[in-house]
């Protein structure tokens, strides 16, 4: 059964948005009284069957309320972008599959200088959102700076950081049924002074594996992870 | 210090690829007596010093063999193609980075008939090898059918296909230190069929997880889940 994103799911007579209503009959060709599944991307989801197939507004009528379960734990990954907008967006788009429910792209010391499209990344984690069957959008935040990430509140912070001094693997080091803060640096990687400041804030240290990763495979590392572990 | 691949570094004289050469060269600017490294992608290893920086052969000498354990596990990732073909050079890219032995395109009843270029492949995975540091280039073969597929020798053979008979998460099927093949369906998943082929010559059903991934992101989440349970 398909599912549609409808942000004011609760609140709005029962009729889908535009974009999404475009989709469901221009490009799925779906008719009166054919099966859908909307959901608000905040944990709500209904089972509707469609009413008036129209491109522009398509009607339906609520057929059950699905009951979804908060989830017991929360990730929150921070990424410093890298250059190519590219691979920021392959890393939202798989990271939206694998499951995480905030990513925040922030400026550090050795960033590269993005301007990131947030309304293209949020179709793409909408898209990727319907295309895996969930019910939480993620929220994007496109431009934090390093300091204001080092004030959430997150049960484990962590920072993928690796020196001598740092045997720690996130897979050891993380628990389960919690919410996670997740650091990940630039491709110049944070300065000791960064460094220095997130171990002040609480964050630990720790090691994606034994290999060098890209920045956005090591942002998809580290979501598969945490979801591993609640698995 | 810099990574290359000499396919032939143990039989020929000390002079890189001419690929190789220019990369050194011209895009990295290294120069007589810089520090590289060299690998043949079958785990054999060296560092070395340039002598010659020439873009059409960078002659070097060793300094040291460097020892590269064997690994104690394999991954063979055996997927149906995807229509979109970045799609399957993005995931080559990221399973070499996170780790992937050989990896096989397979054409099955519901596969999309997909014309690969392993040349382009071979290069993505050359180039995230050198990225992530490893020794091992994987093997890719592009043409297999899927009945070839079943008589492959690897002690641990799953297939990913979820049924209302099968509990089964591969994070708690597969066992530490050994050989995998994983096999990843198309869109159109396998055929009754194809499974009933695959349950009789050894492969067990297991899923990756709660929420359906495109065919790509189950190669990834796969690749990861076997390189977690052996780090």
């Amino acid at each position: 059964m398909p599912l549609f994103y409808h942000p004011n799911l609760l609140q709005s007579p029962n009729v889908l948005p535009e974009e999404e209503s475009r989709h469901a009959v221009r490009t799925l060709r779906l008719k009166s009284s054919d099966a859908i599944a909307i959901t608000d991307g905040k944990g709500s989801r209904i089972d509707a069957m469609i009413v008036e197939a129209n491109p522009e507004g398509c009607t339906y009528t609520i057929t059950r309320k699905v009951k979804i379960e908060t989830p017991s734990y929360s990730i929150h990954l921070a990424i410093a972008p890298t250059k190519q907008r590219d691979r920021m967006e392959w890393m939202v788009e798989k990271i939206v599959e694998l499951g995480v429910h905030r990513i925040s792209f922030f400026q550090c010391r050795n960033s590269e200088r993005l301007k990131i499209n947030a309304n293209r990344l949020e179709k793409i984690a909408i898209s990727a959102m319907k295309q895996s069957q969930r019910s939480w959008l993620p929220e994007i935040e496109t431009n934090l700076n390093f300091d204001q990430l080092l004030q959430t509140d997150e049960e484990q912070k962590f920072i993928a950081f690796v020196d001598s001094s740092n045997p720690y693997h996130l897979k050891d080091e993380a628990k389960p049924d919690t919410s996670y803060l997740m650091l990940i640096g630039p491709e110049g990687d944070f300065t000791q002074n960064e460094l220095a400041k997130a171990l002040d804030s609480g964050f630990k240290k720790v090691s994606l594996g034994p290999y060098r990763l890209r920045t956005e495979t090591a942002g998809l590392a580290a979501c598969s992870i945490f979801n591993l572990i609640n698995q």
